[in-house]
Parts: structure tokens; C-alpha cells; sequence
């Protein structure tokens, strides 16, 4: 039984914060800084708060009491890469271009033989952020792209520690290079070599360096009084998952608890340290994950609670995200909000908390969480896309959830083991095939029937209606539709991490082979 | 957006009662009052707490907030009477007599035609609390019984309100009389004559008035000074759903939504009423359901959470339930315990309140989940039984799960549209026929797999260590099983309430049919 006395001090360490706190409320949040964890495959059910019965994110279920729930936030795609492209641009991948064309609706992202990455012609958050005096530091997975172009430091980052890519390996070095881990601009070693994960116990203190990297970053900025970007996205929950040793072996939930336990730790760490350093009344923070659960067997995923299938799919276990917002004395604490939401949202959040003008030269998908977070002004009229690859599966108004395309995945791959929706089996929404219901689609209720099993018969009045407003939106939607130029098409063996900069200096560079571009190949 | 402000105000509430009380701790407590709030069909999804995305259960996450959540806790049988009588008695089904040998691992309960019932010589939880000065009360569905001498004043209760059966109608009173409520020892009315409940809108006022029993009681015995036991059962949840006109249309869950939203808001009224009457000090509350949520359809439906199956099963969706215990001053609030428990422990456990003796003249399976609630020590040796009927389907230990029989519903009900799984699909553990694993029961280890997707091969030496363990366990249960006098094999149309004790004064008795005893059939 774990007793949970401290959230009870804190409720109301934040209720007399709160009081304490409106009358100077006009000054202390002119820059607030800006905190978004975000998590690696961690799924909505994977919380406490949002139902695991294993309840052991006693750090996060605080943080939602203190601060307010959005039970209904999504993400732009249900894989990494295109998800934190549409986080970091506010738009949608479609627009910025983490998409590919060379197969109709799938899932791309940046491997190491990528060519493509984050376009020079998007703008990235922390460089606006920048005009604002604003320093921003990227601790954890990138994901935008290998080569150093298009790194962090590039795109208005003044600080990384971290990786371009997921923490896959070990490789040989001779067929693929172990992917480095950067300090800012250069290279500082690489995983399985400089940065050991014993993948057959699950050992790695990665999630300590991320941990102990924010507190430095923020100490520092808290003396030097800058305001200040933070950008957490460890990747423990990702496969293949690693934890500390202190946690290794302390889930019930096996594996893949151990390092849910140790981000849980680390999101506990970080709010108390904002809370010594007296900037927590000034410090906007927001959790939530790049995608769904992978949901592929027992010890390598997490949990979507109640929502159907997982990662890769457009399907709610894809798409919806455990999302909490937390900001002492401006969020009321214990709420929840049905506003809809996603990733890019969190771009132009973060553009109005600083100040700071959202692009106006090119459409911005994201629109502010303010009203609903700190006024509780909810705006009924909010649309979530659901897109795989080039093609937009779904869409989300108020409760009701249109699919237009449906695929879980292939029955080939399915054959092999993959299994996006495991012990899943709800007939004519889950296919098999790619499947075009564009003339009609199908029509859910998410409020009655959250796990996607039910959709309501076209004949009817309710299905008219709705529909009717949805299929506007879409037209517009696809009207106003002009898709970026896609950045997962070609792939090449010599754009891997064989020489990144810093090699040198650590004898890391490694030979890698003559450029041979070739179409990408994805499957699902 | 609904900010909770109110929890943050109850929480120090009760963090200052906490406080004040610990001096009086030994007298006030002597003869805590008992309220079990046991729901009719309502899933462990259900409540926000657990991690419904609708999040409609304000006062129950409150609840919650102060004071300790069960996420590991079962009822003793998917199905309603069963499970209620094993909370009245301490005991298995197959123990009081609630099951049938008419055919193998079928669910009975109590129709209209059954003529068996509770057992007098089973000893309920009223009569052993009268014993210690406790007056007793039930507000709502009995379900143990529907001939006179099964009813709830025959069994230890004092006064009783609401009716011996769920409120299934409305029927002609030719074939099948409506269902008759009861005040105390007589009817004082019938569903859908004197109690309507309009199948159409959904629309009834009957949990208004088992919430206003409540309060009337709760201040009588107040008032009196008088130990109280008060079992409320309101049935809402139950098919055919109600709600009253406040009520109804406002969840965004739809039909089943709204006697949700009702029952939490009953929830709401009846602790505050025992803050305003200063008694929470000294009252124990603990609310659970039944059997899990019936999953046959969208509408009508409530949700089980990330668990396999529902109501009918013994998968974790037809009997891990939601459970919350309450006591302000002795349960630290906000705290988490993974005691195995069942609602036979209730028995036990209100007994020790009340400082009365469990039988020793029979095996009683109720354990006190004191030390868990009370002092955080968890019984890592406690065993969960799943029974269906006369067969022992499942048995828990520890985070271990052995499936000695599986079996969903049968393909001709499935050709009905009769689906107790509806959407899953996990090969080997759903199955359609009732399929005998006792020879290599199927291991799951329900910390990694809470869905029960993934059984654990049986070649490994995880699987060969844990079930000698269980083996053992099943053994020794088996040995020493002596089952009672099965109630649910006959029928007949001459014992439905036709004349129950009181119609004369309503001009309400109808003339039934001349006895004519038959098997009972159970599909399920």
C-alpha cells in the first residue's frame, strides 16, 4: 500500500500559493517559463490518474491534482517523428512535411539512413521563443531528422543534451553506426559505447542524466533570471526500455513499469525543484507522449486504458495522449477540461504565455489552451485530424469521430507477429486492408462509446446530421490543403551517424559508405 | 471544464478532522456506523478515479481523494445475487447456496419464478450486527430472494426499502406481475404502476428517493444514538437505465451516463450529510458494485477499463470492481491499496467494526480488510475465487491468474447478438465453449498483462513454480468444499409476486397459476 500524504500538503501548498499569489499575478507570469515532458510511447492508460490499475505514478496523479487534467488531447500522428515535427511547428505533418508519398497512408519517420529532416523553411518554436529573450534547451530524443542540419541548435535550441534518434542497437559499426548522444552541437559518445543499456536486464541511467540535465538547466536560469524553454522528452518507455538500477525490478507491471516508475520520479523531481527555486508560480508545465502505447505483446508496451488498438493506427489507443497542464496560482488545481487539444496546441500555448506572435505567413494548426487551462472557456468548435502518412484517416468534432479511412495493419505483417490492436477484434472498423470509407464513413460517439466498437447506422437522422458538419469541415480542410515537400521519401546508407561532429575529438568517426540514395520503404 | 474546487476544501477538511480526532480515537470509534454502497451492474471503468475519459464522477473521486482506493478488489460471482449473498453471508455462492446444478458453470440468479432463496440456516451481516446494537437498514435492490420468507426483515434487517428483484417491465400482470416495492415487510407499491420509470426517456425518480432514504435514516440513527448499518443498493445502472429529469441528457455517456452522474451525485449528498451531522469521524463507507459492467452494447453499457470481457465472465471485466473506502480521521486519504479483497470481506470487515464475532460454526471466506484500510498492511497470501455457477472458473494469487475453465458465451447466443466480449478477440483465452484447462490451466500475470492477453507458456519455470504454488491452493479449496443446498434449480410461475404481503390494503394482489415446479434453465 503506498499512502499518499504528500499530495494532500501540496493541495494545499498550491491553495495558499494560489491566494497568496493573484495579486502580483499581472507581473511574475510576464515571461513564464515553458516546461513540455514529453513522453516515448507512454500510452493514455499508463497513468494512475487516467486509470492504470497498477497506480504507480504517484508524482504524476499530484500533478494532475494540483494541476487540471485534458483527458481529450491528442497527438498529429500516431508515430514519433511526424508527432514531435507537428509539436515543434504547430502545424500539421502534412504541412511541414514529416510525411512520405511513396506509399499511400503510412507511417513514416527519421531512421539513421534518412535523407530527409526538419525543412530550413519551418519555424521551430524555440526560435520564436528566442525573440522573447527565451532559453531553450532540448534534453532527450530529437527525432527531426540525423543529419546536423537539421539538429536542435540549428532550429533555435541554444542547448541539447541528447540523441538524434531512438536509442536502437547495439550495432556493429560496420553496417549501421550506434546512433551519438550530443551535447549541444557535437557529439559526446554513443549509446551501448559511452552510454551503456544492458538490454538484457533493462539497466540504463539514461533517464538520471535527463533527470539531473533539467535541474542544472533550470538552476541556471533561474540565477541568471532568463526565462527559460525546456523541452523533457526522455525515451525509456520506448523500446527497447531501459531504467536505473534503483528501479529496475520495482513495477508490478514488469519492464516496462520500471521506467513508467522512473519518469513518474523524475516529473516528482523536477516540480519540486521549481517549487525550492520559487519559480513554480512562474513556470507553465505540460505532460503528455509522442503517441499511443505500442500494444505488439506483454513486456515491451504500455497501456491505451480503454481505447481501441495503439501506436501506428488512427484509432484512439493511436492518437489520444494522457495529457496534464500544471502552473501553481494560475491553474485552478484538481479541474479537468474536454477541450480538445493536441501537440501543436502546445506551440501556440507556449507563443501567447511568452508573448510572442504566432507566424502569420503560413496556416498554423494550433490554437491556444489558455481559455480552457486557466479560464475555463471551452471552444466546442476544435477539430482533430487523424493522419497516417499522406492521407487523412479521421476526423474529431465535439464527441463524434468520423473515420474515413480505416487499417490496423497488414495481414502479412500480422502473420509475422506485428499486431497493432492485440486481442482486439471489432468487425468492419478494425480492416486489414487500407480501406476508403470517404462516400461513408463511419461514425462514432466517443462520449457512449469510447472503445470504437459501435458506429451509429448511416440511415440515420443523427448520423445525417453530424455528418453534415463534418464532411464541411473536411472539405474545407482539404480544400485549404497544401501539402509540404515530403521528407520521408529517400533514404541512404551514407547519411547515417558514421562521422557526426565532434568525432574527432573522441576518435568516434567511423567509415560509412558511397551515397546510394533509394526509395524508402514503409510498412505500415 | 469543471474545476473541483470543492475537493481541495474536503481535503483539508479532512487532513484538520485527521488531526483533531486522534485523541479520541478509542471512544468514538467503539461502534463506527457501516454504510456499504454497493452499485448494480457498474464497472470498474466507470469512475473517473479509475479512468473513465468522460470523467463524470466528481463526488466518487473526491470520495477517492480522501480516502483509500481497492484496485484489486472482485466480487464473488459475475452476476447480482450471487454476489449480493456472498456480501450478506461472508461466504462463496457455491457455499450459501446461490448457484445451480441444473447445468455445468451456469450463472442463476433470482428471476421472478425462482423458489429458492437465501437459506435460513445462512447467518447474514444484519443479524450478527443487531447483536452489537446496530439497527440495519437496506434502501434498494435485494436480490436474494423474491418469496416472503427470503426477504430482507426475515434476515436481519430492520426496515428495508425498494424491492426484491431489479426493475425489469413494465409486465401485464397476467403472464408476469410487476415488480413489487417494498416499505419494511409489505409492498407499497409496483415499477411502473406506482413507481414509473419511462423506458422510453429513461426518465425516474426512484434513486432520488433512495437518496433521500438514506438521510432520513442516517438522521433517525443519529438522533437517536443509535450504531447503524446501512446497506444502499440503488439499481439505476442496471438495464433498463433510469435517471431522474435533472439528470437525464446530461452525460456525455449518453443513457448510461446519466444514472451515473445521479449515483455520484448521491454519493456526494450522502457523505456530506454525515459531515453536517458530524458522524464521518465515526462512519465507515465503503462503495463497490456488483459484477462488472454488461458490455452487450453501446447504449446500454457501462466500461470495465483496460479488462477483458464483462458482466456474465470471469475474465477481470466481469468481476474486478471498483471499490473506494471512506472514514475521515482513520483512513489516511488519498492512499492506494493492492490488498486482494472480495465483497465477502465486507462481511468480515464489518463485523470487526462492530467488535461482534465471525461464525465459527462455518467456513466463512471474508477476510478483514482492516489492517489494508486501516494500518497499510498488505496480505500477500489472499486468495480470489472466480466462480460461474457450480465451477470454479479462475483463482488469484498474488498477481497470478490461473484459468482452470474459460469460456465467454456460446456461438448460438453470439448468433443472437448475445456478446459478453464485445469487440475483443484473444485467441485460446476467449472461448466459446466451455473449455476444461485443469490438466495446464492457463497463467497470467496480471500486473504486465492486466487484459489477459498473453498467457504464460508452459514450459517455463515462471509457469511450473507459480502453479505449484496455486495448485495447492486449489487443492485445499477443493478439499475442503462442501457446497450448499443449490437454490437456483427450480421454478415456478406461481411463486412471482403476485400477492406479496401488503397488496390487500393497495388492492394489488392478482390471482397467479397453480404451482407447477420446473427445472430452471440459465443460458449463461
Amino acid at each position: 500500500m503506498e499512502v499518499n500524504f504528500g499530495a494532500v500538503f501540496f493541495t494545499i501548498y498550491a491553495l495558499l500559493a494560489s491566494c497568496m499569489y493573484d495579486g502580483a499575478a499581472g507581473k511574475s507570469t510576464d515571461k513564464p517559463n515553458i516546461i513540455i515532458m514529453l513522453m516515448d510511447d507512454m500510452g493514455w492508460g499508463d497513468l494512475g490518474i487516467f486509470g492504470h490499475p497498477a497506480k504507480e505514478t504517484p508524482n504524476l496523479d499530484k500533478m494532475a491534482a494540483e494541476g487540471i487534467l485534458l483527458p481529450d488531447f491528442y497527438t498529429a500522428n500516431p508515430l514519433c517523428s511526424p508527432s514531435r515535427a507537428a509539436l515543434m511547428t504547430g502545424r500539421l505533418p502534412i504541412r511541414n512535411g514529416f510525411y512520405t508519398t511513396n506509399q499511400h497512408a503510412r507511417n513514416g519517420y527519421t531512421p539513421q539512413d534518412i535523407v530527409g529532416g526538419i525543412p530550413d523553411s519551418e519555424v521551430l518554436l524555440p526560435e520564436l521563443l528566442n525573440k522573447a529573450g527565451y532559453r531553450s534547451k532540448i534534453i532527450g530524443k530529437w527525432h527531426l531528422g540525423q543529419q546536423p542540419q537539421f539538429h536542435p541548435l540549428i532550429h533555435g535550441f541554444d542547448e541539447w543534451f541528447g540523441a538524434p534518434n531512438c536509442h536502437f542497437g547495439p550495432y556493429n559499426n560496420k553496417n549501421t553506426p550506434n546512433i551519438p548522444v550530443y551535447k549541444d552541437a557535437e557529439m559526446v559518445g554513443r549509446y551501448y559505447e559511452d552510454f551503456p543499456i544492458d538490454k538484457k536486464t533493462g539497466e540504463s541511467n539514461l533517464t538520471q542524466i535527463y533527470i539531473k540535465e533539467a535541474l542544472i538547466f533550470i538552476e541556471a536560469q533561474q540565477k541568471a533570471d532568463t526565462p527559460f524553454f525546456l523541452y523533457w522528452t526522455p525515451d525509456a518507455t520506448h523500446a527497447p526500455l531501459y531504467s536505473s538500477k534503483d528501479f529496475v525490478g520495482t513495477s508490478q507491471r514488469g519492464r516496462y513499469g520500471d521506467p513508467v516508475r522512473e519518469l513518474d520520479s523524475g516529473v516528482g523531481i523536477i516540480l519540486q525543484k521549481l517549487r525550492e527555486l520559487k519559480i513554480d508560480n512562474n513556470t507553465f508545465v505540460l505532460f503528455t507522449s509522442d503517441n499511443g502505447a505500442a500494444t505488439y505483446n506483454r513486456d515491451s508496451g504500455g497501456s491505451n486504458g480503454p481505447f481501441l488498438c495503439g501506436k501506428e493506427t488512427t484509432y484512439e489507443g493511436g492518437m489520444r495522449e494522457p495529457a496534464i497542464a500544471w502552473w501553481p496560482g494560475k491553474i485552478n488545481p484538481g479541474g479537468v477540461t474536454h477541450q480538445l487539444g493536441t501537440v501543436m496546441d502546445l506551440f501556440t500555448t507556449a507563443l501567447e504565455l511568452a508573448g510572442v506572435e504566432s507566424p502569420t505567413d503560413r496556416i498554423i494548426d494550433g490554437k491556444s489552451l489558455l481559455p480552457a487551462l486557466l479560464n475555463n472557456k471551452v471552444d466546442p468548435d476544435r477539430v482533430v485530424f487523424y493522419y497516417r502518412g499522406n492521407e487523412m484517416m479521421a476526423v474529431r468534432h465535439g464527441l463524434y469521430k468520423a473515420h474515413y479511412w480505416t487499417w490496423t495493419n497488414s495481414l502479412q505483417e500480422r502473420a509475422r507477429g506485428v499486431n497493432f490492436c492485440q486481442g482486439e477484434n471489432v468487425t468492419d472498423i478494425m480492416t486489414h486492408e487500407q480501406t476508403n470509407r470517404t462516400l461513408s464513413p463511419l461514425l462514432i460517439h466517443l462520449g457512449k462509446d469510447p472503445g470504437e466498437r459501435y458506429p451509429i447506422a448511416n440511415h440515420t437522422q443523427e448520423y445525417k446530421t453530424v455528418m453534415k458538419t463534418i464532411q464541411a469541415i473536411v472539405d474545407d480542410h482539404k480544400t485549404n490543403m497544401i501539402p509540404g515537400d515530403p521528407q520521408f521519401n529517400w533514404c541512404d546508407s551514407a547519411v547515417m551517424n558514421w562521422s557526426p561532429p565532434g568525432c574527432e575529438k573522441l576518435n568516434k568517426c567511423l567509415k560509412g559508405p558511397a551515397s546510394k540514395p533509394y526509395k524508402c520503404t514503409w510498412p505500415h
